[in-house]
């Protein structure tokens, strides 16, 4: 394929976004038409179901066309925001026709053949696909690893242990209603006192908690797996060593959905191989690409997820180093888990992919 | 002092409950009215504004009297849930008066020369009282330290890292009327994308949160100290290791404040000085007094605060062996910061020390 047409001038690649009209897919046109425009071409693919739909990217009017293998036709890179099983299916006939195939869903991550990038941390992994795909990690690795990464290149990593604080609409949207139904039945009721008085003010709609999520927390996130663990918890062991290239790096984690709409949090607990300050540790998380310190709590200074959602970067605060060992550091840190936990992120690795086929950086 | 009467039958001790009138002095009085009645008289005090009121105790209305030294005449033990000055100044002329004095508050945890106890974790630690004061500890280290008390006295713990998610009840009356307003100002309206919609739908009243709790978690409880630490993490730490007598152990928190009226969660990763296995975990935390086992996340069984509330015993669950760390479990932990995490605890300490001045048990 060549980036020059004949006249010799700079071809812009042509990208498709597949599951445009899904929740990942609409806030990645956003985040398409905010971002330094690489692109040429942008084709919208979803279900035969929304085709002949108009939607708007980069100011324009575009006709969403139903996924098939000659919607791939001339593309050179499709994102995929649908369904594990869509996607692995699809993913694979993209990259048969030419395309490089980046896959938002968890079907790929933990495919050896198949890097999981997160830019600022492991772009250089996005250059080696055999299978032509590239996965973007699960939101809940993604709102933690940046900073980590940041601080790995500094200290050396040897351990992780976190805890959540989920937001709902990491669920997708039955997740935002059920909460927001929730909410609205337990507004202005008197309870708190007696067990069950929550599952009774919430009604019987608990969507996809096990739990009632208003005026509660719940410590279940995702399936469940062997020896107690959950999907989730999985994920963020298993995808944070993929990431940072540590295949043996210690990372325990507990999941815990909260009732907030969007923004996922987590305490770190992060140990090192070297002696850590907090003094340089504030140094490196306030020069970090994509990463923001907000650590001044005797000013009321430190990430929470109201503040936090709608905005790009990793939000860190509360750094403190462990009273116990001087390898270790504690941390909170935020993300937004729509953005940089999913659309931004696959946005990022394709213009890495399309840097990389223009030659442009 | 004789607990004999001049006719020679057991007298019951006299019991007073200062603080009678506050939050937790509530919840203490329906606690005195349905456990074992090992009490005599029952005083009520609190300040003069409350003096001649009437409060149910055990069925019978009692009036409260103003909180003076004659007030403490005739006492054999003084509960005191009332803020931390007045107990500094108050405790010690109670026990001065010849009454033991239970603290709820946080004047004298710390303090060398008295004991700070959890009935099934240190009963025996309320015998040695040199300022005839004995301590409550605080909420969100009462809201764990049964269960872990229990695995300690098998597996001989080592380490515990903590993050928690804390209910807004322990922030008294103040926290809780900040929630149910905020959530009656956002119930219904759409938010959740933009930084600073969910500060602009709460409108001014953060109460005593430096940032909205409705739709939000807040790293940050207590006040700050040193090293970027807050109290209440501190109290987790200090308190905890004075419980189990373990000056050395290791212990870092994270405290994390969570929209949920009552009911403290906690993620706990504990560490020990000998192998651990769940079954053995589960068999010691389903047999062990004040706790209840509740891991059986296939049938959607693990704790939660809406399921919690209202209930006496530290609940347990979503156990599991760290994957990197065979002398390690991960837990969480619920408990009612109103109940055990205040005024139950104060009561079994007050029923520990009536046994111990009566010779019954
Ligand atoms: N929500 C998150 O926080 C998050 C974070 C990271 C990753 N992800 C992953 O991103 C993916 C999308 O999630 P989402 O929340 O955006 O899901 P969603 O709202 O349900 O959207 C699904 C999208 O996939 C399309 N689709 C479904 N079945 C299809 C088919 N057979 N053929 C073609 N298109 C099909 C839908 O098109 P129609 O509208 O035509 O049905 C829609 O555009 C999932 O794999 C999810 O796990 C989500
Ligand atoms: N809330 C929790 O989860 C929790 C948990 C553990 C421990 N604690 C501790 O328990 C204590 C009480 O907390 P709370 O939430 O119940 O507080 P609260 O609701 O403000 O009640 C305070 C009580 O103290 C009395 N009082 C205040 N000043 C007094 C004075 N100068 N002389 C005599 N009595 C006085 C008040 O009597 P009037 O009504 O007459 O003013 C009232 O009975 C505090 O030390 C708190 O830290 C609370």
């Amino acid at each position: 394929m060549t980036y020059a047409d004949s006249a010799g001038a700079a071809r812009k690649p042509t990208l498709a976004v597949v599951g445009a009209t899904g929740a990942v897919g609409t806030v990645m046109l956003g985040i398409l038409s905010e971002r330094k425009d690489v692109w040429g071409e942008i084709r919208l693919i979803a279900s035969p179901r929304s085709a002949g739909k108009k939607l708007t990217v980069r100011g324009e009017q575009v006709e969403v066309v139903a996924l098939s293998e000659e919607a791939f036709e001339g593309v050179d890179v499709a994102m995929f925001d649908v369904p594990d099983e869509v996607s692995a299916q699809w993913a694979p006939v993209a990259a048969a026709k030419g395309a490089v195939a980046v896959d938002n869903s968890g079907a790929f991550r933990m495919d050896p053949e198949v890097p999981l990038v997160v830019p600022e941390v492991n772009a250089h992994a996005a250059r080696v696909r055999p299978r032509g795909i590239i996965s973007n990690p699960n939101c809940t690795t993604l709102s933690m690893i940046v900073a980590m990464g940041a601080l790995h290149a500094e200290f050396g990593l040897s351990e992780l242990i976190v805890s959540s604080y989920q937001a709902v609409s990491g669920s997708g949207k039955e997740g935002v209603d059920t909460l927001r139904e929730q909410i609205a039945a337990v507004a202005g009721t008197e309870l708190g006192t007696h067990p069950g008085d929550v599952r009774r003010a919430v009604g019987g709609g608990l969507g996809p908690y096990p739990a009632p999520i208003a005026y509660n927390v719940v410590p279940f996130a995702g399936s469940l797996k062997d020896d107690g663990w959950t999907s989730e918890e999985l994920k963020v062991r298993n995808e944070s060593r993929k990431i940072l290239g540590l295949p043996g790096l210690r990372v325990t984690a507990t999941c815990v959905r909260v009732p907030v709409i969007t923004t996922h949090s987590l305490t770190v607990h992060a140990r090192f191989e070297n002696e850590v300050t907090v003094a340089k540790a504030h140094e490196i998380l306030s020069t970090a690409p994509g990463v923001v310190l907000c650590d001044n709590p005797a000013e009321g200074e430190f990430p929470t997820p109201a503040d936090v959602v709608g905005t790009d970067p990793t939000w860190v605060g509360r750094v403190r180093r462990s009273m116990d060992d001087p390898n270790a550091l504690e941390l909170f840190v935020c993300g937004d888990n729509l953005r940089k936990g999913a659309a931004l992120n696959t946005a990022q690795i394709a213009e890495v992919v399309a840097a990389e086929l223009t030659g442009v950086s």
